[in-house]
């Protein structure tokens, strides 16, 4: 099979991330003889500026027919397009690893965590109502169904790193909707691997006091999305962080930080996240493929990356050094 | 006037702590001839042990007739405690600072910043149910009456301080709910301080990345919660820092950490966070009363606390030295 990939440039630094990182994903195919079709599309600010819609039907189109997504930071449009997304494909998981890279100056060293975080259901379903004036109220929904599969999907990963899973919730107040988390988690969990429960602002407060004792976190929607903004800084930087959001047809892949319009344009921007937001890619179409060239791919990338780190002198101004984006790909590009 | 004090002393390492700081409140009571009648109470887990109530009605009459609340940590019926009061008497502001502490071994330095939390709705209304098997909601309700007040607390803790407020939030997910809240902040703060606004998962992250940025943040209830530990740790340690309850009727101050069970009965227990919620409820009925001796006595306390931590010889084992609970108590006795 080959997979169709519809990419998403985005917006801001978006675009110049893709442009430049595009001879580093030729490569990748060539060398491994990887079976991939880009197909660039529109979506985002630029996007609703342009046709109206953040997600214009014809993006659409092309993204019912793909495999994969592959996007760029978008700006303010972010909901329309990225939640969107997920919930109309129900890419319900979102696999967020937060690991300390060399060089990179941090207060904390050896992170190596990922976070499993609920990617459908929550506050984000979207069912929100202005009761009366002044009054609003929004729908925070939990299912045993989506709670079931996302915790799977923790003990997968936990099964493949140090078989420890931490359960993240708040069932000593949300004790309906939390609680059912919970006790999923409890279900699936209990003799399976190394678990235990943290309240979520305890979790918040142990990933600064000791990030090195967690190995996944598995969450909900709302509490992912602060606890994964939170643990990419103590790793290193927002800015360096990948994700996946993985589902049974369709996944994406997408760095997590946003698009940056500051020094959008000025060929400075680390490429990093999205960079390894290629590399989850290509794992993932090992995963459904289970050709080992995707994996192989993956490895290397993530491994040229590393080096990049590692080697220390073309590393862009936000990670300390003085490379512009083209010097830093042409550095990655050189160790694949 | 005589403040009417009910003291909840709670569980593991609460009764030793109120015992422990007697001493310190009699003398600042004598010193500053201040008006306070302490009425202890029962109240959490052994009450409900003994009780089968985590808040028996004898305790209830008594904060029913008292001005204010000192409550030590509660165990797992923490929330029976402590959300039920929040709700009962309107304690609408929960005045959580992050202040670093002299001596106290820290990855982050000059760490001053006030999170000021919405203590009534949100998702702690506790509206929850189930719709059918597997099947479960939790109602998240934001007010504009409540988002204003709030808003307004901050307004005023911010011109006391550096004139900032950093309104966090997650309109571009909530827009109607977040939306409110934002609204609100924008009407009540613009052109009065210094003011920004940051979705909840950055404002995550730029705690870890600089808390130095910060002054007052407001925020609703969930993600007070959440960021409020988060700060409290960057800040030095979760237990160490205070916290206020403020009602127009009531107040209620506690430490922000838990009993502790682990540490109950050895008198190992650090009673910095008690005592420094006793500076903030000394700060309270200066608000309440005018009378500068309520103010100076506050002052007093926490600067003997900062004072103890200064000279650094009789500081508990969590940081980092080896006196007791009664030989730090004493130490701070004597600065005062
Ligand atoms: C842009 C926003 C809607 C999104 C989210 O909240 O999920 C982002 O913060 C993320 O974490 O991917
Ligand atoms: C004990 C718990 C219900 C409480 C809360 O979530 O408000 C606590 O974490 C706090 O922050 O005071």
């Amino acid at each position: 099979m080959t997979f169709q990939v519809a990419v998403i440039p985005g917006d801001g630094i978006g675009p110049e991330l893709y442009e430049g990182s595009k001879r580093i994903i030729a490569k990748l195919i060539e060398k491994y003889n990887l079976d991939i079709n880009l197909i660039k599309v529109e979506a985002g600010d630029t996007a609703l500026n342009k046709y109206g819609e953040a997600l214009p039907k014809q993006t659409l189109s092309v993204i019912e027919k793909a495999d994969m997504i592959l996007k760029g930071p978008v700006g303010e449009s972010a909901m329309d397009v990225v939640v969107k997304l997920r919930q109309m494909y129900d890419m319900y998981a979102n696999i967020r690893p937060a690991k300390s890279l060399p060089n990179v100056q941090s207060k904390y060293s050896n992170v190596d965590l990922l976070i499993v975080r609920e990617n459908t259901e929550d506050l984000y379903k979207g069912f929100e109502f202005v009761l009366s004036s002044g009054v609003a109220i929004a729908i925070k929904v939990t299912t045993e169904f989506a709670s079931k599969r996302i915790v799977n999907v923790a003990l997968n990963y936990a099964l493949m790193r140090r078989h420890k899973v931490t359960c993240v919730h708040k069932a000593n107040v949300m004790r309906i909707t939390d609680g059912l988390f919970a006790s999923v988690c409890r279900e699936v969990l209990k003799g399976k691997v190394n678990f235990d429960e943290m309240y979520v602002d305890a979790a918040a407060a142990n990933l600064v006091r000791d990030p090195t004792r967690f190995d996944v976190i598995v969450t909900s929607n709302v509490y992912g999305d602060i606890l994964s903004d939170e643990a990419s800084q103590i790793a290193g930087s927002l800015g360096l962080a990948p994700s996946a959001n993985i589902g049974d047809r369709k996944s994406m892949f997408e760095p997590v930080h946003g698009a940056a319009f500051d020094i959008a344009g000025k060929g400075i921007a680390n490429p990093t996240a999205f960079l390894l937001s290629v590399s989850m890619m290509l794992s993932r179409m090992y995963d459904v493929s289970k050709e080992n060239k995707y994996i192989l791919a993956s490895k290397s990338l993530e491994d040229a990356i590393i080096e990049t780190y590692k080697s220390g002198n073309k590393l862009t101004e936000d990670v300390g050094g003085n490379a512009k984006l083209k010097d830093m790909v042409d550095e990655i590009y050189k160790y694949i």
